[in-house]
């Protein structure tokens, strides 16, 4: 027979009472892992239990989780649904949870489906019945919610650190190799001659960008859905602007349809991950190419490259290689995604659970690819001579034309004359700049003596002085404006 | 025999000669249509030439084309490349171009590989050799992304208005049925009373994240790459803070590298259009499920739906079919460019031009998919019997918990109870409303006759009072915010 | 000082020697786990170490490996490279390897890679130097196709069986309740009667297709690569045909280049594997419809749906939801492959190793979905009333304008008059078999009263007798094709 | 008023009637536009007829239409539904609208929203109201399905035949150069040396594969669903086996449900495509990387390569970069109809009509792409000379490693030794070749004086005399079997 019931639930009484353990059993607490038993009857399928489990993957949220049930306790209270006796019970319950997930002595239990099942059934055990009061007023749907964007505000905050650190080793490089001057590439051939730093900090560009996207995902991934119940809202007079503070959010959710369901912010992050893997795959096969034996413009370190285990004198850009694999998964996340929220019907369909594993892996995959990333930059050869011996006259044609251009020749009509000065110095199987001045005058009569000063490969760059271009001035420029937004861009957050 | 060329070429005086015939030939001007002609040999393959040609697509630049060709004129006049003469010479010509497109007269020729030669060709054709003075110190890779640029910050205008458009045919609707209750789903299973208003406004929050979005992408769209060259900069003094400026762009880009290569913007824009699909989809699986017989929450207007050529009965949603299908297509868009990227070397590669296709494919689907959700909304019945209609007791079955939490019980013990309720319910197939109180305090003795209050589905829905809820005053606060914000949201743009 | 070296290596000699962890040190056995040691001067980042590790995911290929690794110990036996004697000493060793993975006491090293060199590194420390000869003449280049291939035949029949207890399951329900009609639909509108049997034929057929294209793409991944060394084969005389068939490989490999980079058998499960995942979603999306308050054709078993934390009446169809979903994951992952692969150079990259999560994780979720899907069927409970109910009479509107056709009315028009008595009918508010007879020939004189022949909804699925239509006649020929293709499919090769 | 109404509607008789155009406007023909008309009220919204017009893409779908139709009507009248007289009549009507589609003369209107509406609408005007009949007993869902199964299998031996070409093309190339010695890369670092030949032949081997796929892909394409109705078969007794076999078809549907939303043929039509291209990008990249000034081993003709517009020297493989990056569009065409079907309800669903785009710009990107691939193969340049002045020393290290081997050292340390031998010979700066005996000696004392015979890249190339490796006469062997393989494959299908 059950214990006798208060008629009004006196927990503090209850907690301490002696029959707790058959209070327990009245209670159904021994299946707290089924939160929603009272109605079935049947048990649930094996097979089912672990399709239905997301507690292997959503784990990794136990202390966002924690954090935002401690928000709610406070919520409540402040809501006066609890008193401050049960929110002090609840909020020392609770940091006992905490402290053994830091210590590493929580144990998940296999009827603990999920990370807010775990937890709360943990606390259970720990301060009783009372426990049984933090789940009120909300769902797991407004719970998720909270949690996987206390999460990934979090992780954002990491990334951007770590896309901070790899343009430092990008301008580390830049400005150790400024005057460096090698062969620029259109279509992979030989276009006109740049300077090192110049590719370099075009990357610094890229990752910038990928930065300001990062600070305006962020900012929709930091509002709170906590109080938006199952998909209705929640009936206790929570303020739902001081619980987002509290969690320090930017604002609270304006629709509690829209809030169980909204995965936006998933899919803008996921997204965001597969455009900056798209860069990272660029970058690496830049420098993939650049390591070859035909280029050889750089070498890896060995802290950055592997061997083969069957020929001894392999040294492989591995690093890059899986830099530039990595935009198969975090495209493949996004893809997942997007597919997974097709065609749902609004608010929360457990078809949502699958948000997780791709979130996770893109963060996880960015988080061992950054560093690595940075380290390829940091710790790069480069060979200045094999850049400077890869400059071959060709790549001057274009200030050969322009050279024409500013002898009054329409561009168009310079652009063919040096056409047919290429296709004679190829005939001739001579570089461009040996051309006797008789090729040259047959070709047109503009040419004169003072063309030899257009073979300069250091004039060449120096000639493109506008905003953006090669010389070293636009190039210093470029430089200085980075390492401004270096100590600017996000400071304010992270203060 | 050619005609007199002047050593210092005058083109004024040319263009003006006699001989112009016989000089066009000799300066090859007949073969404009390959812009890269003097060093080759050899003809084209045609199967490569219809490979090779972004004309059937690209065509859609023309405007675009020519106001990058006009900003460039001036700008090569402030940089005193071009004289005043030549310049006024070739804004006439350009705008001779424009007329033509604008009445629909210019002959696209099977010479013309893209928008670019296609316009330059045709000026040639007008103003004579000094076209040729256009293309100084540009490139079709600083050309192409320039242009592209203008376009598609015109068509995010467009869309704009047409995406706030489909906002405010919500808002009307949830105006119009403010006070209409419903069942509220979750997992596709009755959950909770919710207002018809307030799941219409969870769509216009949905939309409203969407125009902040591609605000943010605009502002990465408008940025000038125009005068980067074919990668290394121009070598003119050409100021492109001004030629920025000129062409309406915000800022123009800092390194001509990434300039002629950076996608990022379009990669932005076609994850942008892949959400706003899954929103779509999701809005139009809603209202697929409504219009079925079984729920008939709505009725599609006439103008919305089509027939079956073989059955006569047969009213189908096709509008709305063709909504969720289209998700499709915009993340197939998505996932076309990003696999282009992946891997690329940097600068400009002629994978690159398979950029235009999915994006005018995106623009062109949202163009067509906006007004048609905008019609299907404002043209939409509601049913509210059939709403009223569907509210069954289960609905409130929180709301009984929600009961007892207020007396005390905590509420896991709660939900166990009214799990066990509904049990019964269902055992003796009665509504929960219809249950005899001693059914009730069999299962638990805090039950008292004030639980009939609970059977108010009106009630329910008042009770979530928060921000974020279903009661009529955060509905209606909703729907103040949301009109506020479609006063003032891109306001300043759009002036 | 190192121990004396044989000048003619006699290992037999070697492993019994005393000196044998001097041995070891000398001969730099101590670094195993780097298998590419000797080039290397610096030591590996350890960002870059956990980037370049396979063995965290790699690891369940320990079986396939090891079988691969003795097979080639025959092979090279054969081929007279091993003496018998180090042959028997390899083959045991593999044997303890093996034995240890069996009972789990294998332990995985920090420095072990991947999986490869974890087995190798085991097998060296159990048979001593010996073990250095195990790898004369492969490659991980060729070992790691082989592997994989493996594993993923032997994958690949365990699905096979679970599709067809899918199939099974899915017979049963449609033998069970052969004759049930109920309303078919197109556009999720009410179309023309069909029996329920017909609709779950419906999945087997697909099912059916999803077997064949399986069979067809075991057949291209049974084929063995190895031999085929780095890229270039192997310079020792191996009889690759004995190799494969040793192994079970229908064939070998015809080119070493293309042998040791096709990942053309794991794009092709893949893509398998997203068409199932559409297939599972599609059923999915059908019970779930039919699982509403709304439809309730069907309930699901309690063992397969859970409640909700908020709601105490709510029974979700998460298994469904769950299937729907996986469509994601599935798609995801043929994606991330198809973009690694693209714009590889030929022959091995590191990219490569890119290939194993998303096989791994569609393996996985395929064999937890499947059997998912198979017990939502086998447990499914009818409710043929709640069909029967929805049968109304606009479903018999087609059979009505089939009856105009009949007395001679061409179907187009036909077609016209029974929408306009659909239209009468709507008016009235009357459903169409209780129109009057004077409705309907003020619509068309053709209308006689043997109309009322129509109105039998059993007449109308019986009247679909062609091959594949709905009558009973030739729903039940579907069932005995089926059950024969159960016994037949496949059959062969589970012998 | 109306002409008089036969009672029982001779055909024969009306369409020959004196008052054809008013019988016309009675039976509503006017609007044959709107095969669904009878029911609707209300006009369709100019916006929406767009969004759903399928015309503008679905119109060369003309040919399959017609044929399709005229099946029908020969089933009809098989199955005694038309008369002899009615099937003529429509037969010569059909013909005269093939007969203006082949002329170019077929107008298609506003109003035909579809081709089957169009090529109805026309019959109708052709031949009068005995069309009416052609749609007795099918539906725009079998037929469409119809429709684009011809198309497709149609397509499908178009592109048999060019992967046939491009296969021969490759031959022709490796047979042409069987004994060009090059180095083959792993990592895009120097591995080992190969012939030309056999990594030509490694393309073969995948197009082989890719053309396995197609013929299985097209035995699934090639099954007929005419007679599945709507969704549940028709009522009148046409024998769907004759049909089938009549229309060229392997087999007919075993199930009306399935038949007519079945896309699963569309998907693997994708899918294979979307492999081919990721093939198609892989070469292209090897041969961008081999025409680099860098490399240099090929050139690509004038024929497949274009110039810059701002560069004068440059000469740009835009065949290989667009062949490179149709893999976007063939990736995305998949997955935008792997999106669209996820989730739908099954039987037909409009969603399905957005099949046909990604499916028609699949065919035509390869239609497109495969001749260029072919062009590029059939004028390819190689250089022997640069590829033999690219075979460095290092290729041969795997070779000496086996040199030991052969000597008694165990792989594994011969792998070690020979690491070591690469590190001295780079810090002494001196290539493998030409280290001293004594620097070999130290580091072990197995090297003799008949290490010379290792350093012969010919001999390399000849020892890997296995299956599937690099000697002359297994190359020999692949391509003998690959020209066999070219005279019997498909040959059967093709009679």
């Amino acid at each position: 027979m059950a214990p006798p019931l208060p008629t009004h639930l006196d927990l503090s009484a209850v907690a301490s009472c002696d029959s707790w353990n058959s209070w327990l059993l009245f209670f159904g607490v021994e299946s707290m892992g089924k939160l929603w038993g009272g109605r079935f009857v049947g048990s649930i399928d094996p097979d089912m239990e672990a399709f239905n489990a997301s507690i292997p993957f959503d784990e990794r949220l136990w202390d966002a989780d924690l954090r935002g049930s401690e928000a709610w306790v406070r919520a409540l209270t402040r809501a006066r649904v609890l008193s401050s006796l049960e929110a002090e019970r609840l909020l020392d319950g609770l940091a006992r949870v905490r402290e053994e997930w830091g210590k590493g002595s929580f144990h998940i239990l296999p009827e603990d489906e999920d990370i807010h099942t775990a937890n709360e059934r943990r606390l259970t055990e720990i301060v009783g019945p009372v426990a049984g009061k933090l789940h009120t007023g909300r769902s797991r749907n407004d719970q998720v919610a909270t949690d996987t964007r206390i999460y990934l505000r979090d992780e954002i905050d990491v990334l951007d650190v770590m896309l901070a650190d790899m343009q430092g080793a990008a301008l580390e490089l830049a400005k150790a190799h400024l005057n460096v001057v090698m062969p620029g590439y259109t279509h992979l051939q030989r276009a006109q001659p740049i300077r090192f730093s110049h590719w370099m900090m075009s990357y610094f560009w890229m990752w910038q960008r990928d930065r300001e996207r990062l600070a305006e995902v962020r900012h929709r991934v930091n509002v709170c859905p906590l109080g938006s119940g199952a998909l209705a809202g929640t009936p206790f007079p929570i303020d739902r602007a001081a619980l987002a503070e509290d969690l320090g959010f930017d604002s609270a959710s304006p629709n509690s349809m829209d809030a169980v369901s909204d995965r936006d912010y998933i899919v803008e992050f996921l997204a965001w991950g597969a455009l900056l893997g798209v860069h990272l795959s660029r970058l690496a096969e830049d420098l993939i190419l650049w390591s070859s034996s035909e280029f050889r413009f750089v070498s890896l370190a060995d802290a950055y490259s592997t061997g083969s285990s069957l020929m001894p004198q392999k040294k492989n850009p591995d690093s890059l290689e899986l830099l530039r694999g990595k935009a198969g998964r975090l495209t493949g996340n996004l893809m997942t995604l997007l597919v997974v929220l097709k065609g749902l019907p609004s608010t929360y369909d457990k078809d949502l659970q699958e948000d997780k594993e791709p979130l996770f892996d893109a963060v996880d995959t960015l988080k061992l690819a950054l560093p690595v990333a940075a380290g390829v930059l940091s710790t790069l050869t480069i060979h200045p001579d094999r850049m400077r011996d890869a400059l071959s006259d060709d790549l001057l044609a274009t200030d050969l034309a322009d050279y024409l251009v500013r002898k009054g020749v329409p561009f168009r009509e310079s652009h063919r004359l040096v056409g047919l000065v290429v296709r004679r110095s190829e005939e001739l199987g001579v570089p461009l700049s040996k051309l006797h001045m008789r090729d040259l005058t047959s070709i047109s009569s503009v040419f004169d003596d003072d063309v030899d000063g257009v073979w300069d490969f250091e004039a060449s760059v120096e000639r493109r002085n506008v905003l953006g271009g090669t010389s070293a001035e636009t190039v210093k420029r470029q430089i200085e404006a980075a390492e401004k937004l270096m100590l600017t861009f996000g400071r304010e957050r992270r203060k």
